[in-house]
């Protein structure tokens, strides 16, 4: 079921960018939850493309449409079916692409393993299978509504926000179209992506991602640890390349003394380097997490490739595709993080 | 299922450090395969306490007996049932924990999640678990011989083996204690750890692994991708924070024009970047990842800590714990890659 | 994942039948199959409503569209998106049971259950979710054209066809509208249920299914044996109360030296009471098991039933229902068939 | 996981009858349950062999050992890790088979499909594997006491007891060796094994299970439907040929006006052919099920079968064998059944 995810709360997905439609099953959904449907399409748009001069200038409505599992309003506890029709596909400009493999695509992996390809927009490598995602995620939002998830940009190329995450305020992130809730920093980061754009290159970036009020207890060790769900979610967005909690990557230069958080009387702790888990299961305190996502493959400049007969071809990338994709990342980063916590929620009961 | 790892190919497990024994069961190894257990024996060694001064003391002969699944040498098929006893376990070192919570440990997680728990070498969530995955990766490794792979100790507290991977032998990472494959550098790791015992602390620090021989095909996408299950992997396993493949964290700072990995002729890549996997699918390059290691939460130092009643209690550690977990977590590292690739090689067939 | 079906080869499904469409996701189907989509349209016509006079009057297209994982004609590897859109419901025609429970249906405990009910036509509960299943049996028998699957209406109330399914010729299955192979008890049985229809009531029956040309070596013992996940497939449709394979209720009767199947020099055996499995792994003889369909529970005459508020109620039959549901089952138990052997066939490789 | 039975609660088993031991893990059993040891001991010894004349004269004591998952008497939330030693194999009883296959027995399609076999007692085959599932079932039991699950033997060959469950008196089902309730109907079933056991035959049988005390709600639509995850889970158990639950196959004899079970004001229904399941969640009242047990296949009489080479030979049982499964099978069916319930009773919470 390898386009499935989640225990009990699952998404199962289907789609390329070039069909009439992509969607999904939600399975696992609460039954009786009132469901907001313009918080939903607003997710959607938060990702969609052609939102802003540094990111594709595809255009589609994105608009999901409900097939199932939702009676007067509210879930029944039957699996929610949805589509998202495909509006704007070009198909003709991906032809270039068809008998060769771009580099560092997965047109050539996919070739290999499958032996037919659907070259038209990666088909179903293509990122617009992550609107899929935003549904389950917004649909999961509304499962757990008391918990605040807030992802944002924290780094584009060199450019980072230093500010501990403590010190942001979140309702910045959406007023800018790099989602960067520092101003200043949001400022340069849609100038660099702008330049690079221009050049015709990509660039990579961060996302952190912090979500409070957690209640106690949620992760399933010893294998279903929530930092290892949370880090599988992550890993399976387009373009990701790592992934660390809490203190992450720095915590393995530090020393224990330094490192352990000491507990308040009420079970807090002082410090969080622990990132809001502890043993794979949530303590109450702040999750906090970075997901590194490399620049996008596709660039408008000319690279040297190889076609299905392995002789060396030119390629200049063509069609619209973002400069960063960190900024439309955002609300999915959110969104698998929602869908996770609601699994743990439904496992932890 | 939250003890059971992997689709096909799954280990489930059970067992603490202070009850008879631990163990698990090896569901979906394919028939005649010819076991070496003199092999798997020497890959339990390679984890087992007590094999250096820079590790815990506590003696453990960690000799694995196989119940099932086995018959004159070979896998049958059927479901591979083993157990490793519990030998030298001291319960009495643990009644100071009985009512108090470890900072940075899981004992008050586990205490609010299940409201009961084995508090005597921290119960289901010590590391003598992964005693267990490394039986399963041991069967893991000999149904994919030919796949090679080398994980090694890349760096403690700030001391990093700064070569590439393709800069080393991996031949000499079992020739010192720390693991490192590089002589001098080993050098000063295993006198940073010794430095740092002998102060009642501990350091956390990184684990590097590299693949080679894979077939291109390996990962299922969209949700199981083999770097995403990988990353699943690796986040399991005790007081690992963070992981990354290929160009990880660094690949975010980075430009398209330099991250693409452009093809050769035979469909290898001049660079790797992508670190062996494209789309999510293994693309015959070698995979090579970085995991992140916390230092051990037990320190021989006072700390201030509550107890179960929400008072504030001072701690200090007792016991036999390891300085730093990097040289004992190499072997765990490769076990848990090793079941991971024969997962997917069964998948892709 | 509740509405999910299989392990490699997987259905997920969603829809109630006054929605806009019903449809579902067909993951794990191989690479490269070449799909005939007259012949899945023409599975689909043997399940839909008002094909026959003995059948239920609705009348529905019920024409699939199938949204991705499908190229050039031919499967991608991708997981296959398809829906059946509902044209014809009348939710009117269900207003009579909004608050009122209809015996031996599910109103009673979906409500228990959910707190929240679809009423109309049932809701999730509604037959027309086997459409969906039609579709992946008929994608499923493409994917494995050597193996046959003939299932027939074998009884209808105490009208049985007594031959055994070495005597029948399957050619004759379609060439009636009860789909009884043997032409004077088919005219019987549609007599019968006509007699049945015109009292305004309803009547039972039994299907047989027998497949040929199995490979040897399907299902996965000790719990994924071939015949329990058949098993688990019939049960799942709508008013299976029995299943049983090979010899079955009957082989409860015998002695051992009755029983046992002698073999031949070529591993066939001379007779066939084990139905094709031992020891849960088919024999390579043919496969054969008996369904059993209660009388459809929506009959048009007056019953007493209950309301919400517990108050006793009279309940009188309306709209468009089967008078048996065993001619339209047929399709349906094939198509769990197809979907439980290419599951298997993919689980052996 | 083609050794694991469960979502929620899950059983992982190993081992074969001539091993050092079986077992199995248990997980997901929630935390905090003080668990009865004498009475699990109690259900293994309803199960073991040598219990009476009727039975296999093969002596096992069949104590089980839990390694792990228990802290003081409870359940910590963990997985249990439980082995049961073999004591008393006798390897040479089964040199005969070492080359030949067994009629009706899984010798042929093991090795065809495994290409090496154990065929020690039927290797991983063996009937010895339900005391895994024994253990299992009693841990389940005490996680709902308040659910009442009495099995019976209601036939052995022609001899049927003819009583509706309602009539049955269940404190009497262990008062014989044969586990039939009515006593008189039990000594004639007692003689006809013995009859049987001395013209070195065996007999089929039936086996009814009656469910008391349900919670409304139970079961998992549309795929893990309660009956139909019964089924499989019958149909799991060495020799099962059929399932059928409330009205069964003679459900698909009636009229729907005579089939339908009337409510009365409470929710409770006046008939109950239902089986306390509609729509695949149970409704309250009894669940009851029938189970088809085929002769077992080793007799004690000369048979002809063939080799490994497809040569003709001779066969002649040999070893201890059941000459009716029936009697030890009843605690086997009840084990099954509680493993369901308790998972269905955790996926409903």
């Amino acid at each position: 079921m390898a386009n499935s995810f989640g225990k009990l709360f699952t998404i199962t997905t289907f789609g390329e960018s070039h069909g009439p439609a992509i969607g999904g099953v939600i399975d696992g959904c609460p039954a009786g939850i009132e469901l907001n449907f313009d918080t939903i399409q607003a997710e959607l748009d938060r990702r969609k493309p052609g939102q802003s001069k540094i990111v594709t200038q595809r255009k589609e409505p994105d608009e999901v449409q409900f097939l199932s599992g939702i009676f007067e309003g509210k879930t029944t506890g039957a699996s929610i079916g949805f589509i998202i029709n495909n509006v704007h596909q070009r198909s003709n400009d991906y032809s270039h692409i068809k008998d060769s493999y771009r580099p560092s695509h997965a047109d050539y992996t996919y070739d290999k393993k499958y032996g037919v390809r659907d070259y038209r927009g990666g088909g179903r490598t293509s990122a617009r299978e992550t609107a899929n995602w935003v549904v389950g995620g917004a649909v999961a939002k509304q499962v757990i509504p008391n918990i605040t998830i807030n992802a944002y940009t924290s780094s584009v190329g060199d450019l980072f926000l230093e500010k501990p995450y403590q010190d942001i305020d979140f309702k910045e992130t959406e007023n800018n179209i790099v989602r960067c809730p520092d101003p200043e920093v949001a400022k340069k980061m849609i100038q660099k992506i702008d330049d690079i754009r221009k050049q015709g290159d990509t660039i990579g970036g961060t996302i952190t991602c912090v979500v409070k009020n957690v209640p106690v207890g949620l992760g399933e060790p010893i294998f279903d640890k929530l930092h290892a769900q949370l880090g599988k979610a992550m890993l399976s967005i387009n373009a990701v390349k790592g992934f660390e909690y809490g203190s992450g990557f720095c915590g393995a230069k530090m020393k224990g003394s330094e490192h352990n958080d000491i507990f308040n009387a009420d079970g807090t702790t002082k410090t969080n380097l622990s990132g809001g888990i502890q043993g794979g299961i949530s303590n109450g305190m702040d999750i906090y997490f970075r997901v590194a996502f490399k620049p996008v493959a596709t660039i408008m400049q000319a690279q040297q490739t190889i076609d299905k007969k392995g002789d060396i071809v030119e390629m200049h990338g063509k069609g619209r595709h973002d400069p960063c994709v960190v900024p439309r990342a955002v609300p999915i980063v959110e969104a698998l993080t929602a869908m996770v916590l609601v699994d743990f929620m439904l496992l932890n009961k």
